[in-house]
């Protein structure tokens, strides 16, 4: 099903793209997966801000590209109304405030500000956003096919060490292809490990409130033909204590340049079930997902508090369409908490587009020393 | 909202009653709550099963007592056709394989059983059917009375510690009167410590799959005008986090006598984070709760598996009517571990009829000498 007036690739291999036929952003409308697949054109620096906060949109990498995109919508409106560099500093800043956790949103859309602000025309402002964000983009892309190679070697070592016997992976929320651009992150690994072979399963969280992964995890899963099961939020611990997950695989909204890992909330409790069953727990990031500047995640890394309701109520398909209903009585408050932080000691290792490192200060700086300098000298100066 | 012919109290004050007037079991029907306040008649050892397995009760001590009123209907059956003690030791395993992990039920049909074995006649065993399971009930609701005396006082402890700041007390699934008979086991605390006019708040937890912290427990709360917020299963650990949890009080479906607990799926992920964060985490159970034979609860404590739809659906309320909707795409498949088991290290103490115990062998041994030499006796046997 598709919204009026867009014909849509009948099966999109990306979750953004920029149409050059109309010149719109499209994006699939995630809060309607699996039950409907919606392309939505995105117009204006209010739609993309409108799909971010309101989740049409989510993943950290995929925010941040929407963002990046939505700085080329601002520099067009720009060339049109020939607005300066105020207001295109303007609709920065209301992009960078639509959610508060994914430090990537901040970092694309600053990326190509910075284009923008060294290039004096107006028009040619719109050609130096759009090669900002196609730059993004292509990165983004690129880091997770890397992020898939270095964590599919992982999967492959505790396939050997059980002679070839399923591994059994967990994951929480959703960090794959509908979560960036293509492959994903945390399934990126999963999806290069079952294209060369390896006998797989994944358990999926299904991420109360929005379920993200019975919904988004679990579509992407299916159609790409790898073996998986919906449970709980409150399953996987039984399940590592009985010996049926290999490891465990997540994305991250933020990472601290010592570890500190913020991702989608309930992850720090999976984490503390991995540690207490000697489970490997894996974080996959690509490197625009580390805050440099911050140190201490717990008391550094803002965590976003959303809309009551979407606890309150569940929201599915009753076989004629989405319908969302109460799940508690109507006069109970609910608390909304979008993120929580497992602390690095917890983390078994970070897998980067560099590569796969320990999740402490040194052994990220060792991967990422360009980074750290440069963090450095900003402080200096 | 009432079934057809039934004329419920306004308010029950139980969660089950034999009704004097008809003869019959009269029990809330949980699975419709907070919705719709239905009460249904089991007249029938079918009946009760049936209760017990699609969840009309749950929770260990009303399961128990629910199965007890199932020995009532079934003497009542065998007076009227002149059946023997075969007939009623048949209905007795038929009980108590209505759902595998709650051990009350085994213990109270059992001692129901006993009591229609040392009785000869057909119909004298009707009324010691109906005195044994009147004392199963009465020793039930005191049971959960004292309860609640033991644990207010460890709430009134931590409020003076606070100076009488608000206390948060974070609880999973329904361990309260509607769970038991009356007063519940992990509210029990909370309503007396409520009583006794100390400032609390109650973080509850969804629980999924069938969300009875959101739908059984909220209710409650909120009836008694307890304050009380919904969160998601995983939302508790990032609270724990925060500081804004001062204890955690769940409920057991079966405990050993080593002190290893199950109870409802998730608990364990409860019991890590509140390690994590040196927060108290207490456990209140009735001494039925007990399998005084069991020493390694992730061993041998049996977990039931339910249908994997209620996992993949979500019911509640649309306004009209209760409907439930699809989570996950139609194609995946899913898994439903009703209970886990959070191993006696993680527990803080036990919160019993008797008074409050650390969860070891030792400890409990002391506070239950009687049971322990009753369970040694049988084992020389």
């Amino acid at each position: 099903m598709v919204a009026p007036g867009i014909q849509p690739e009948p099966q999109p291999l990306r979750s953004i793209w920029l149409d050059e036929a109309d010149g719109e952003v499209k994006v699939i409308d995630q809060r309607r997966l699996p039950h409907e697949l919606i392309i939505r054109p995105l117009t204006t620096v209010d739609d993309v801000i409108h799909a971010i906060s309101t989740m049409v949109v989510r993943g950290a990498p995929l925010i941040g590209v929407t963002a990046a995109y939505g700085m080329v919508l601002a520099a067009r409106h720009a060339a049109a109304h020939d607005l300066g560099i105020d207001y295109l500093e303007n609709e920065a800043r209301r992009l960078q405030a639509a959610r508060p956790t994914a430090v990537n949103l901040g970092w694309a859309v600053n990326r190509v500000l910075q284009a923008l602000a060294a290039e004096p025309g107006v028009r040619e402002r719109v050609v130096q956003s759009r090669n900002a964000a196609a730059a993004i983009v292509g990165e983004e892309v690129e880091n997770c096919r890397k992020i898939g190679d270095h964590g599919s070697a992982i999967i492959e070592a505790i396939s050997r060490g059980r002679n070839g016997k399923t591994v059994h992976v967990l994951t929480h929320c959703n960090a794959g292809w509908l979560a960036c651009v293509q492959y994903g992150t945390a399934t990126a690994p999963i999806y290069a490990a079952a294209e060369r072979g390896i006998d797989l399963h994944v358990w999926v969280d299904e991420t109360r409130p929005l379920n993200q992964g019975a919904r988004l995890t679990a579509w992407e899963l299916g159609r790409c033909g790898v073996r998986h099961t919906v449970i709980t939020d409150n399953a996987g611990g039984h399940l590592m204590q009985r010996g049926q997950v290999d490891l465990v695989i997540v994305g991250s909204d933020r990472t601290t340049s010592g570890g500190d890992v913020a991702n989608k909330i309930g992850t720090y409790l999976k984490a503390l079930a991995a540690r207490d069953n000697g489970i490997p727990f894996y974080v996959a990031l690509p490197s625009s997902t580390f805050d440099w500047d911050l140190t201490d995640g717990g008391r550094d890394i803002p965590i976003e508090e959303r809309d009551p309701d979407e606890v309150r109520y569940a929201e599915g398909w009753d076989g004629t369409g989405q319908r969302r209903v109460r799940l508690c009585p109507e006069q109970s408050p609910a608390a909304n908490f979008a993120f929580d932080v497992t602390p690095a000691r917890l983390v078994t290792g970070l897998i980067t587009e560099r590569g796969t490192c320990r999740a402490t200060a040194r052994d990220i700086g060792r991967l990422f020393p360009d980074k750290i300098r440069r963090r450095d000298r900003r402080a200096e100066e």
